[in-house]
């Protein structure tokens, strides 16, 4: 059996890594090693795929021309959609989604600065499927960006999740000289944190787990 | 910053977890402690989900009569899938893939005798969306589900992502009371393994990465 070296950066206990991850978006520009993407990339290779298919595809972007393309479309999307969120959260308040919302601005202003964005991919073209065909496709990339993004963190580097960029399959495949063939699925800019990692809060899990029908809250009346 | 406890069950460096991980299909029919489910889903629900919604639900499934609701769907919908991949197995001498398919096929045969499947769903209705929203939503479902998948590899709990069962949404909500707002993403048999935890072989990094523009092979050059 594998054991990791103490040495790695990777060493970090699962669940610290897991209780400590975040999406952190404010990132500095300083570069960050291939070596160091790579081996974050090669642990996502580790996750599960449909029938062990492994039909993924990973784009390292670090060229400013590149990163521009895809900063245009993540631009042209939260243009919409963050004038709704930020109108959303002030009208209700919310100070926490207005944090949220303060730092997805910043990832958008300064995409191009971003040292390194990963493109995780799905090498199929994802039709307008019966959504159960869709979702095992998904189950077969979603996975493996979690491993990339718990990779990330165990190694100290920032990271999120993001999907606005490819808000235009068409688009996001002419910015990557992707083949029709090959459906851009999630978008990961990483880069040394500008921002901390640190515990995040959830809603307990009592009040989402039910024991053998849904609203059967089970274990909420045990504790 | 959490520190994980080293008795934890969940103390297992992050790269050992992920190195280790795979589908464990063959599971003992001896009770898992609630407890250590109810945890491993609470390191789930630290994975990030779109816009923090956190609009997940996982239905635990203990019950022998629903679990057999769920094994009868999984055996419909392998009766025709399995069947399919045994003869194109078989005819190209596929010995891996062969023992992949026993495998299932002996999850599918003992599916009432899985002491725990855990289901788990998106608080919303996944319509036929422009494809790219619905990869927003799967993004907030599959991460959780891959830290679930490693909270188990790390407690040594066998578990595999399946999402047979579900090729009917209509029929997998009729077997677990889901409303309709609530949408079955996946599907994980977990249990103490019959089968072993061990490293898992892939295809080289340098043969998935590009750099910059699909199909440029910058990494693999530089070796």
């Amino acid at each position: 059996m594998a054991t990791a070296r103490s040495e790695s950066p990777f060493a970090m206990p699962l669940e610290e890594a897991m209780r400590t991850q975040r999406a952190i978006r404010r990132l500095k520009p300083d570069p960050v090693d291939d070596a160091l993407v790579l081996e974050c990339i090669e642990l996502a290779l580790k996750a599960p795929t449909g029938s062990n298919a492994q039909n993924w595809e990973f784009v390292v972007v670090k060229d400013r021309a590149v990163k521009a393309r895809l900063a245009r479309l993540n631009r042209t999307a939260w243009a919409a959609y963050g004038g709704i969120g930020r109108w959303l959260a002030r009208r209700q308040g919310d100070d926490k989604t207005m944090r949220m919302i303060d730092a997805v601005q910043w990832q958008v202003d300064h995409f191009e600065d971003v040292p390194v964005v990963v493109v995780a991919c799905l090498h199929t073209w994802v039709p307008p499927l019966p959504s159960i065909a869709a979702s095992s496709l998904y189950g077969s990339i979603y996975p493996s960006v979690q491993n990339l993004l718990l990779a990330a963190r165990a190694a100290g580097l920032g990271a999120a999740l993001v999907t606005l960029p490819l808000w235009s399959r068409t688009l996001a495949r002419w910015a990557l000289g992707l083949p029709w063939t090959v459906t851009p699925v999630a978008v990961v800019p990483m880069g040394w944190p500008a921002g901390r990692y640190g515990p995040t809060t959830r809603k307990p899990v009592e009040e989402v787990v039910s024991l053998d029908r849904y609203g059967n809250r089970a274990f909420a009346r045990r504790g």
